[in-house]
């Protein structure tokens, strides 16, 4: 089914070194399992950087990134079940990932995992994924740099009262990705957490450790330029690794759990494993374009320390951070951008200048356009 | 006190380059809380190649290596208190760890993970700790290339009557080194189970994941040699690495399990990881003398696979794994030698001819000596 709407505005990039432009693309027909939104806000991951250059590999241009999206339901199909009642009119988010293959043989959606479901279906530059072929080989996704955004209903998520849309976007990517491996791990009462990292995903990681109940809370930098900000958003301890003289000797088998949101190349990971205790755990969810850095072995048999990752999180980890956030009133620290500076905002993010997460906002006429 | 036995016979080790050398060396003075043995059997362990070459580190020379040490009790001091009934005559087994701080502030210690107590006293090339430095600062200890150990009664085990001491000797290393993680995360019923590297701890991690009653167990190796050996050992899969076209994905999400007792240095770990299913854990046992291979972040957190470690075992995991190895009748596949010909031995070790272990044995003669 065709409808006028099948031709949507949004923010496009057609190659890795060109600028961002206001121009048309086209969206997946309209199903009557799909919901339309229209986007209020959006915020900027470093993933857009990641995609827009095709640093983890070829992006498939032309490319809408953005999946910290906030909006307005405008249209809802007939056989759309949401995994929560959604009516018109209703304020909703979406993250980074909107479908899965929910096969019955699938053991990461039958388990409620579907951010490990090997199809998993990202927001943007990807396709969906089709039950005839079992692989990803149906329409293209595009994400929230844009004023509109249609497709399946199924992750798509409710934003509680108590938090306003600029905010509420970069809890949708960044937030659910800090806070999954937080309570996946058990921070909380009686733990010390390191949040390694203090950007986008970092400062959410400090402020929900402090949410969920740790008994004290590390902020790791490289310097010691964001020391004032990490006690700010609550923050009991901090080491700047570059500066500090001995910290790995003097925070040695101090820390629980860490979770590094770097997603640069030279990382001291050996030393950050020296921070934890016994059986402690070091969680990647940061994504650099290159390898970690090696690792002696022993770096990992002499305490029983584990490296793992965790990908974005489930609904059910959405929904429950989205609950913690609006309670323990978590809100991410942003700075609003008109959509249409988008390109400036990019350069800002890429020169490390957001304090600590841009949100794109599509203004009145602007998206009434 | 000094006593007459206060020398004692050993092959000794004077530097990375010389063979061992069949001559006197000073033990520990004797304390009322130590015990001695009349050594009988000493397996040889990939830690006792790495210690003489100085491969992880420099070696305080002269060095008695061997911590697969089984022996008659000869001696026991008047306050020697074992973790279990000991007599003289009796016979028993000394792994790779002799002591530990036992400090009432060791999280460690006093969690009964005293082989992750940061003051970990290793049978050889290592100091007792000293509760007045609070440091590794006493004597020396010296290991199972010998005819008399001595040293604390704490980590001296009683070996059950149903296991030839030959046999016992190398489940104090290999054995619990790789029992420890396959119990510690859950090897067992409707559990897969890989193993890689099939040397002297690999087959017994085939033995032992059978032996624990996983649903199916994997061999790991680089080539096909040891195929026919993986499934005698009670093994129902098998990859050969460097043959078995596209492993990685026939093999991709299949194990729950991953134990690596590899300790070369260009192992393909990432092809490792793809073997894993989602939350499935990969322990390194196995520690190589250089890094790690690097490691793309996104295959840890794309299906949040963990990379640990594991080192040996506590006193309570190697009593369990010889109630279990006698109970299920364990075997390491052994070839024993005179402890004479111990030069002979290692370079056939280093050659990687065991199959699986060597064990050096003291003839009743040579023990007399």
């Amino acid at each position: 089914m065709t409808t006028p709407t099948d031709t949507f505005h949004g923010w496009v990039s057609d190659s890795p070194t060109t600028p961002l432009t206001l121009t048309t693309f086209t969206p997946k027909p309209f199903a009557e399992t799909d919901i339309e939104i229209r986007i209020t806000h959006c915020g900027i991951c470093g993933t857009d950087l990641h995609t827009l250059r095709s640093g983890w590999g070829p992006t498939e241009y032309p490319c809408v990134v953005g999946h910290e999206i906030i909006g307005i339901v405008t249209r809802l199909g007939i056989s759309a079940t949401p995994t929560e009642p959604l009516q018109l009119g209703d304020r909703v988010g979406i993250g980074a990932q909107i479908h899965s293959c929910f096969e019955p043989s699938c053991e990461s959606c039958t388990h409620a995992e579907e951010n490990y479901c090997p199809q998993i279906v990202s927001t943007y530059n990807a396709r969906y994924y089709s039950h005839e072929t079992k692989r990803r080989s149906g329409e293209k996704t595009y994400g929230g740099f844009a004023r509109t955004w249609r497709g399946p209903v199924d992750f798509v998520f409710k934003i509680p009262a108590g938090l306003p849309s600029a905010q509420a976007a970069p809890l949708l990517c960044a937030g659910v990705t800090v806070f999954t491996p937080l309570r996946k791990y058990g921070a909380g009462a009686g733990k010390t957490v390191g949040i390694i990292g203090i950007g986008g995903l970092g400062h959410l990681g400090i402020m929900f450790a402090r949410a969920l109940g740790c008994e004290s809370v590390v902020g790791i930098s490289r310097t010691g330029r964001k020391r004032e900000d990490v006690k700010k958003l609550g923050a009991d301890g901090f080491i700047a690794t570059d500066e500090d003289q001995g910290w790995q000797r003097t925070w040695s088998r101090k820390l629980d759990l860490v979770v590094c949101t770097v997603d640069g190349e030279d990382m001291p990971l050996e030393g950050y494993l020296k921070l934890l205790k016994v059986d402690g755990t070091f969680v990647q969810v940061g994504a650099p374009e290159k390898p970690l850095p090696r690792l002696m072995a022993w770096a990992l048999i002499q305490k029983a320390v584990k490296v793992t990752g965790s990908n974005i999180g489930s609904r059910e980890d959405i929904r429950e951070m989205l609950k913690v956030a609006a309670e323990k009133q978590v809100l991410p620290w942003v700075e609003k951008r008109p959509m249409a500076e988008v390109n400036g905002a990019l350069k800002d993010m890429e020169a490390g200048r957001a304090r600590f997460r841009y949100v794109l906002e599509n203004g009145e006429n602007e998206s009434r356009l």
